[in-house]
């Protein structure tokens, strides 16, 4: 077996000389710097396990990059990546995070989009394809979905439009059985009938939407790969080439349990355990509390149903607890939006649906929070995991945005609690009114107790619990942020103010009632785990704008933020202890 | 021919004892107190005429409301409604105006949802069928879809997990081969097919997905539809039933133009003129002039392209401009999301996209105009029509929420022109500039003119426009309302006041240098065309948080009004002259 140096790999004019014999070599090179950067630094393992070859191939074949490839769901490109400039970033580790997780033209040429909320990649290439016939070019578009993401409405969308362009237009579907968990939906069915019959399958999902077809069964050789893409290459109709790969491939670990092998942090490359401390460490998790005490209840409560968007292991539903849930857990698959959608008729018919989604992805059903449930007053709940500036730091996923999104549709109530006894009161609640559609958003951070919290039997109006009495300055923390700052409040006590501590509890009503009762004070503060425009803390300035009080809002800047540090953030935000003590300070000196 | 007194129907058990030629005689004295009123009260004419039959087959045949059918798009329920106890409110023209243009729960306990937005109905549909799995019902559930709303993505994510449900779940789609105009994509192509086969096609859209299929050629036949019903009726399993319906049928002019008669105002019934002296002497109107530049460039521009999702009218494309465009016009069908996300790729393959959308169908693609657009800093243009309290007034599709929505996201300049020289002259600027995604919201109410309004070389910067100038008191109006601002600050100077008058022009970021320049002014007044919660008068609200200035915002409720009165609303929120003086004077004195 020849040697291959990776580390010689500038860009994939280097590769398409090599013979057969190379390029194989060359996936194993690639596979053992891979696993070598995955088990010591983590990321999305089996993903990028199962499409080595077939971007070995695309690259190979295709000349990027004047011919386009998009990918969906990016996080599929780390070997693409590494063809593409940036092997360095996964041959040496003191470059490991020299690159982000999903393709972004920042980094390359060779990356047409920043793109991590699955999906969109068909959509975003027939605008390629459709530029390309505008501007008479030749190019070959092609964009490659897979890993879960067909599912998600844009993706039929961008299907159905892409069908009839009647120019050069190539959908790789890299169809690897799963998505983060197992597969749901028609759509996985029919593939499995298209696995299962050589392509040949009588229905067939994309013949009927108006596309040719073709299918590769050994999606992860190289030969065959490049034989199909040849064909292929510059033909002038829209076609979908299936491709039929394994997830994890090359890690038996991995291959054995591909949902845990998703995405890992550090782990032993023969065991698959985990190396990585904090997780070991990790006594308690809101994910843990939401999904134990949903169990528990279900069992006397044959209606309360839980639903997820293809993200079980990230609201707690382990594949013991989903057998456990039996029929009252649903996978919807990466749909978010039937997920909302879905829920608005449980509730109508007399079902408990509790949907929990993160944050960063909510996004995708807004249409159906505000149509299918909150114009509806349909009484589902809704539990918001990551929604906070402690959730994801990638800018393709954070978690500020959905606390302005969702308090500003009528009707709809959102709850903030602070600590995990007010998320479990909370939810408990909400499991069993009728009323109105909640969402609770998660505390961000480590799970905090606060045994003195006040629970209460309803939630359903705006009633702010003041926290701690006091005068002239009123402190008013938003979810994770309460106990900064009752901190604050005890720096500034020792200074010899005496500020009043205010936990709205939610965010979508004013309590105008406590709000009035303090409106001779000085300063109010308000810090909120999100962005500050079109946030909490501006409805509290404007409520209070024909007044003299002064009210200085304190959150997050309006920015796609990437991969940033969550403490420095907070600090230059003035989001902790210190931060908010001065401000207080120096405006009332 | 006998005479059924249609008025004498209370609900559909009246209809369930009669005989063939009862119920033929029946869809005829519908379809004749349909005309009438429709002719004389404007309404959704074709698709509704379309599906006298099917409506009155279903709740032959179906034990509503126990056996549960979900509308969408429920445009097309008025004979559901005449069959559901609603009946003089079409065969009384003193009660014509006593029900609204779709399902509605306040109306009847037949109406299962507000459902207005389309395409969601199907997933709706599949919450009824787990709520009645997880409660041991026995009722039949049934989702009706069609008339163009197939291709909303969230249609397909409900198809996706429809089809695994394993229990009763009927699902009809109603094919007239139509949207609002011709139908775009293809799964319509797939639909034409299975026509031309009677049900045959090899390639079977739903069969590929799991659903079991049946085809109803004469989808205006009552018999066969209560044949094919019967058949179905008490399935245990999910099942399509695809039937064939004619769009505007028994109204020869609106069989001949589908396009036309989707929607009308009052018209002649034997012509198909318009009676309404509302459009006849509507001179000029914001979708015109849209057009006609966009239409006058393109001939310039080769890669200059409209996309619209399938509301061409609405935007001002009718047949004759869509034939001038030629491929420089783009409908994808009612799929917002593919139409924005394939705007990014537009952008970024180097055309000159202009994205045109009703407000209220804008948020259906709020997770790509936030990740797909702005996160890429495509040079993409959006122009928002109906974003106003003067746009359309029924709950499902108010225009009140798209400002804050849109003006929250990072890096996505909203433009407020606030008449129609300001509106193109944005407009041209964003065709030509490649800086960064751009939305355009068009005024409310009729087009106005101002030829002394500035225009600007470049849209990029916030740079307010003091149109007046003034002392202690500043009123900013944004698009719709500058008008209103400039003529209270005439009243107020009456008064002795001598009121500055702002245009902000844009209203996703605030231009601190002006505000700044007025910080010791004792008053600022805000008016935006949307709600308050989440707006533009918020920002500024806290930007002066820390100061002793006063800030009022004025805009919309946070509430899903419906079929309100503009000219009262506008009112009630001071929106107008009078109020603001009102406002100004008494928070001055």
């Amino acid at each position: 077996m020849n040697t291959i140096d990776i580390s010689a790999i500038k860009s994939p004019s280097d590769i398409r000389q090599m013979d057969e014999k190379q390029l194989k070599d060359l996936a194993v090179a690639m596979r053992k710097a891979l696993l070598e950067k995955l088990s010591a630094h983590g990321g999305h393992v089996g993903p990028n396990l199962g499409m080595i070859e077939a971007i070995i191939a695309l690259h190979y074949v295709f000349n990027t990059p004047e011919d386009k490839i998009v990918f969906d769901v990016s996080h599929q490109t780390y070997p693409h990546k590494m063809l593409t400039g940036r092997m360095q970033a996964f041959a040496d580790p003191t470059h490991y995070d020299d690159v982000t997780g999903y393709t972004n033209p920042q980094e390359s040429d060779y990356d047409l989009f920043s793109l991590g909320h699955t999906s969109s990649a068909v959509s975003l290439a027939s605008g390629l394809a459709k530029a390309r016939d505008l501007k008479g070019g030749k190019e070959n578009v092609i964009a490659v979905i897979g890993d879960g993401s067909l599912s998600g409405g844009v993706a039929f969308e961008g299907l159905d439009y892409g069908a009839t362009l009647g120019t050069n237009f190539i959908v790789i579907v890299n169809d690897n059985d799963m998505s983060i968990a197992e597969n749901h939906g028609g759509i996985y069915t029919n593939l499995r009938m298209l696995r299962d019959t050589n392509g040949a399958a009588d229905n067939n999902l994309f013949r009927a939407m108006g596309f040719a077809y073709r299918y590769v069964h050994y999606g992860n050789d190289i030969p065959s790969l490049i034989n199909m893409f040849r064909s292929v290459k510059d033909i002038n109709y829209p076609i979908v080439v299936h491709i039929n790969t394994m997830k994890g491939m090359g890690l038996p670990v991995a291959e054995a349990d591909k949902e845990k092998f998703h995405y890992s942090a550090p782990f032993d490359l023969k065991t698959g355990e985990s190396c990585s401390p904090a997780a070991a460490s990790m006594s308690e998790s809101y994910d843990d509390l939401f999904a134990n005490q949903l169990l528990a209840r279900m069992k006397d409560i044959p209606e309360l149903v839980v639903i997820s968007a293809g993200t079980p292991g990230a609201i707690g539903f382990s594949p013991a607890r989903r057998k456990e849930a039996g029929s009252q857990y649903v996978d919807v698959g990466i749909a978010e939006q039937q997920a909302v959608a879905m829920a608005s008729g449980l509730a109508k018919g007399g079902a408990r649906p509790v949907v929990a989604l993160a944050s960063t992805f909510l996004q995708r059903a807004y249409d159906q929070f505000s149509q299918d449930i909150a114009l509806n007053h349909q009484p589902a709940t809704f539990v918001v995991f990551y929604g906070s500036m402690f959730g994801l730091n990638d800018e393709t996923h954070l978690g500020f945005f959905d606390l302005g999104l969702l308090s500003n549709i009528p009707d709809l109530l959102v709850l903030t609690p602070t600590c995990k006894e007010e998320f479990l009161a909370m939810l408990r609640w909400s499991e069993d009114q009728r009323k109105k559609p909640v969402v609770i958003r998660v505390p961000g951070g480590a799970v905090h107790s606060d045994s003195k919290i006040t629970i209460l039997k309803d939630y359903s109006c705006p009633l702010y619990e003041i926290v701690r009495k006091g005068s002239r300055v009123a402190l008013i923390g938003v979810g994770t942020f309460l106990p900064v700052m009752q901190q604050a409040a005890e720096n500034l006590a020792q200074k010899g103010l005496d500020p009043m501590v205010i936990n709205p509890r939610e965010v979508s009503t004013l309590d105008t009632a406590c709000l009035d009762s303090i409106k001779d004070f000085e300063l109010i503060v308000t810090a909120e785990d999100g962005i500050i425009d079109g946030g909490f803390g501006q409805k509290v300035a404007s409520y209070f704008g024909d007044t003299h009080i002064k009210v200085i809002n304190l959150g997050l800047p309006k920015e796609f933020l990437n991969r940033y540090n969550a403490v420095e953030l907070q600090r230059e935000c003035n989001l902790n202890p210190d931060g908010v003590t001065n401000i207080v300070l120096s405006t009332l000196k």
